[in-house]
């Protein structure tokens, strides 16, 4: 009898490796030969998978915007809508491993989406989702009272998103960013900041 | 009697020839060949001066980074505060070809900064350079009764530098951005934002 394979199972499990290989010691530290380690899996099972190592790493990107929004689903259950929209920017800080590996495989890809079109729409994509579920955010809060009604939630989710994305960002290149974002927890001051009436025009 | 040479006004003109490619065809169309055919020097004198390909991309950073310090010098210099430190936040996003050029080739050595210690001290030294300027610029405009003393000028100045920073890179990666970016000019409205009391905490 033929062994049953869930190839989309197997894709996962090979993203989660890398992943973990990303968030423990970064990306040049991808190679078929970590990764086959890592999973357990022989080199000719990863290289019919995902081609090569640059494959790997487009296979991890996609894998973790798929488990942020696994728990995009979680936060949006929240009945707190500040809770809610504070937990949609804190899912893209680099505060814990997954987060790190997360950070750091959209890095790689914004260099490479700025020179290339298709990984520029992939990218685009994922931004879009971001800033309408940061969007639907500000709209929970603003139906429970905690957000000023006259704020357009697309203009404050669009500088939500670019601020929380600049910080993420800055505090994988700059060790004093990473130390204040571990410190002062600034999300809240953020929310509070760009979600004023001043976010109406 | 020996040709003079100033090496570092080559090395310059270089650069600047590299800028122009990035500004008008990305970062993919930076080719020995096509810096050759660019800037009229031979093969030979670019190996001789930036190595490969990737040196002279690193020498196009280092300029980028050299013409926005004078053109901080020459922000710092208005009378209103305020102005000033918009001038030291529009500096940084893509709305000529000068920025343009400058806000790729960074977004391609943050991408290298992120995996590369000794680029991420450059890349780290770019961004303190910058929130200095921009927390000085706070200063400016509180001495000027324009900004609410109560704020903390280099608070402000991370979250203006990531807002701003986060901005751009969205903008380079994402055509609704950079619409938005021509059509708005959101920099003011971050300036009122992050700069109020709130800032203080």
């Amino acid at each position: 009898m033929p062994k049953l394979v869930d190839h989309d199972e197997r894709r996962s499990e090979i993203a989660d490796a890398v992943l973990r290989i990303v968030a423990r010691a970064g990306i040049p530290a991808v190679t078929v030969r970590a990764v086959a380690e890592e999973s357990g899996w022989s080199t000719g099972v990863l290289t019919h998978y995902f081609g090569n190592r640059r494959g790997m790493l487009l296979g991890a990107l996609r894998r973790a915007a798929e488990i942020s929004g696994q728990h995009h689903k979680t936060i949006a259950a929240q009945n707190d809508g500040l809770a809610r929209l504070e937990g949609a920017l804190v899912e893209a800080l680099p505060l814990d491993e997954r987060r790190l590996a997360l950070g750091r495989v959209f890095v790689f890809f914004y260099a490479e989406a700025a020179t290339d079109e298709s990984m520029r729409t992939e990218i685009e994509g994922y931004l879009a989702v971001w800033r309408k579920f940061v969007a639907n955010a500000v709209r929970a809060a603003q139906r429970q009272g905690l957000i000023d009604a006259r704020v357009k939630p697309a203009v404050a989710a669009a500088q939500l998103v670019a601020l929380t994305d600049g910080w993420s960002i800055h505090a994988l290149l700059d060790g004093s960013v990473m130390a204040d974002l571990n410190r002062l927890s600034p999300v809240r001051s953020w929310i509070e900041l760009l979600s004023s009436p001043a976010t109406s025009t």
